[in-house]
């Protein structure tokens, strides 16, 4: 029953979320440590989540985000050696303020309590999850798909024991063993006893888990990021941006979906962006004055490669977060016409302004409501790792609580401590 | 329909978010300005609705609340103007850092940006929650009871036309003019237009909203707090702070419900405290052995009023709010078993522990998982007021983006502009 997971889940966070910060690097260390000394139990575990996926025709790009390997595991460890280097979030005095009747008012960092995770056939969000959770206090309820589930109960397993051989309550890290869709939705009842919900994986997820909870949720990953290449900006500048943001690694939430060039310059960068595009064979949906003026470029220039890959973009496309080697591109007239479309179709995850023109990017920063808005930079730098956060456990697409990646901070709630003697109303 | 108040709200958000101070500020002292000028018709539209209640046999407390005379309306517009003064939180740069890469990422504070508040039939509730909105770059979608629709449609429709008579976009302040259920309902599911659902009500109305919106909720209100008296305290602190956090205004979530005394100084502290309550006529609902020491004390000190108002307590007494002139008293072995009892039966609202010993004090604050955790003040002190917030929207009992008192800093969200000079991954 889910209910008992709840219910140990209670018990144990009340001991976590005062542990000290040695107990808990103790743990993850035993966690780490565990993870390669049963390489070859979670291997063989891995192995029918594999053989399954193949009988049932899985993808073979799915088959390989499902593969554990030697060298893997060792990720998995070394990601989790990476958190006990982190500082501890709990505890953190955030303001101190005293009042005219000398009440002193600590805010203070406190941790979550408990947190759901909801993910799907990748079993390395299971240590990396519980990980970050565990550091920052937090009890953490894992629900990982079907697909991974054999190697899922081996990694939790071995992580319980792990945990328990330092002292610390095994049921800060647990695992919900079934995976009908009865036991998803049931978690995200759970709100008596789950304090949050992170749901990491597709947009379908995402979207079931925001619909359907009753636990709080960070709504976490629909990325359709955009370029907006000003009339002034340097076009080196704009086609390494674009190309980084497209293509050096398209699968992911901060890669650009769509590049908006304003007209005036939009002739010359568009024929070398495109150029560019084409080296890594991306696919370009583009509207009619684009498509016009590659044309014409072609037919002045005889480089009849800028009008292949080429196709006429639709309204679909604009709203589309390909994940592939794949843009749309637009002609705009104006900044205001770029925010115009920004706010129509983008999803508040991450848009950059290419310029040399610092008022124009003023007002394209204070203008765009997105979790990250960049001045000459790649979008791809929307995470944890490249912010110094050191790890997330996803990037925050709402503006409640987290926005943009969800750190150790940002897995904290705070309480106030207030110190009187005797003070009444 | 509701989805024509939200494409508004999306619309009227763009410009608000990005307003000055001094247009903001502006609005508010017409919106001030003009609830004092048409005092008589808010008056009128009042007594329709008090006509009403009377005729639907509302109680005379719900009637208290409805009603609206020129000294309440002079209050709302107080109310306003103190939002007036309280310091812009748009714009706050919450922290700079500067990546290896020479990225520079600032931190900085944004509107939510549409706020909808759910809340029944207190009308001054109408401005207060507008007030704090707008000031905070924020859309507002009122959606008030039925009870009070006509006092909030004037109020309403004056705000709008003063906000509009400054040259700000009208709808930045809406009203759901619909009052039955089923708006209500409409309004839970807009997650495309409304960022925040902020509750303000009774314990029904906020079950419902968490249990039913799509939208991200602010749960606020329901307060079971404690005040546990360890074995040392001061005896007349401790009246003191019991007696003004039960009796100053019961009908709050920040009054005190259940009283824990240790063991060790049970005795002679409880006969203090309820006398003093006696003279409150507060009803003590207390444990067999509460009851057995009063008996005690009464036979032995013959002072018999110690065992009136005394009766059994049940335990559902200890899971309730009175909002009442009525407390729950036990005896605790120890402050584990206060912490316990408190783990069990509290909301996470206010508790607070009375004590001379640093050490118990701290042991309490670490361990109790509340928003406002007291050492020797009243738990009335948890207030946007009080802590110096100048103005709140209601208190947050959940711990995801607010907890405790909800003011402007509070109504925010953040984003990150990063500056670069050209860096790709």
């Amino acid at each position: 029953m889910l209910t008992d997971l709840g219910i140990a889940a209670a018990e144990a966070k009340r001991s976590l979320a005062v542990a000290t910060t040695e107990d808990k690097n103790r743990a993850l260390k035993a966690i780490a440590d565990a993870l390669i000394e049963h390489t070859d139990d979670i291997v063989a575990a891995n192995d029918i989540d594999i053989k399954n996926g193949e009988d049932n025709g899985m993808s073979k790009a799915l088959l390989d985000r499902l593969k554990l390997d030697a060298d893997r595991i060792e990720g998995m460890a070394q990601g989790v050696r990476e958190v006990i280097s982190l500082p501890d979030p709990v505890g953190t005095v955030l303001k101190t303020f005293v009042r005219p009747n000398g009440l002193k008012i600590d805010k203070v960092s406190t941790p979550l309590g408990v947190i759901g995770v909801i993910f799907e056939a990748r079993p390395n969000v299971t240590s990396d999850a519980a990980a970050l959770c565990l550091k920052s206090g937090n009890v953490v309820i894992l629900r990982g798909g079907k697909e991974a589930i054999n190697s899922n109960k081996k990694i939790a397993e071995i992580m319980r024991e792990a945990v328990e051989s330092t002292g610390m309550n095994k049921n800060v890290i647990q695992l919900v063993q079934d995976t009908s869709r009865e036991s998803s939705t049931a978690l995200m009842q759970m709100n008596e006893y789950v304090d949050v919900l992170i749901p990491r994986g597709g947009a379908g997820l995402i979207q079931a888990v925001v619909k359907n909870s009753r636990v709080p949720v960070i709504e976490t990953g629909v990325g359709i990021c955009h370029i907006y290449v000003h009339k002034d900006a340097d076009i080196d500048m704009a086609v390494d941006i674009v190309d980084n943001a497209k293509t050096q690694r398209p699968s992911v939430c901060n890669a650009a979906e769509t590049l908006l060039v304003h007209r005036d310059n939009a002739k010359a960068m568009l024929a070398a962006i495109k150029k560019r595009l084409d080296e890594k064979s991306v696919e370009v949906m583009a509207d009619d004055d684009s498509i016009a003026m590659l044309k014409e470029d072609a037919e002045t220039s005889g480089d009849m490669a800028l009008i292949e890959n080429l196709e006429k973009a639709t309204e679909e496309d604009w709203a589309t977060e390909y994940h592939d080697y794949k843009i749309s591109v637009k002609i705009v007239d104006s900044i205001e016409d770029a925010i115009d479309h920004i706010y129509k179709y983008g999803s508040g995850h991450s848009d950059c302004i290419v310029t040399n023109d610092k008022m124009a990017a003023d007002k394209f920063m204070d203008n765009i409501d997105s979790a990250a808005v960049y001045h000459n930079a790649s979008t791809r730098f929307t995470d944890g790792g490249e912010f110094g956060f050191g790890a997330e456990i996803g990037i925050s697409t709402q503006k409640l609580h987290a926005r943009g990646p969800i750190g150790l901070p940002e897995l904290q709630s705070f309480k106030y401590k207030i110190y009187g003697e005797g003070q009444v109303r």
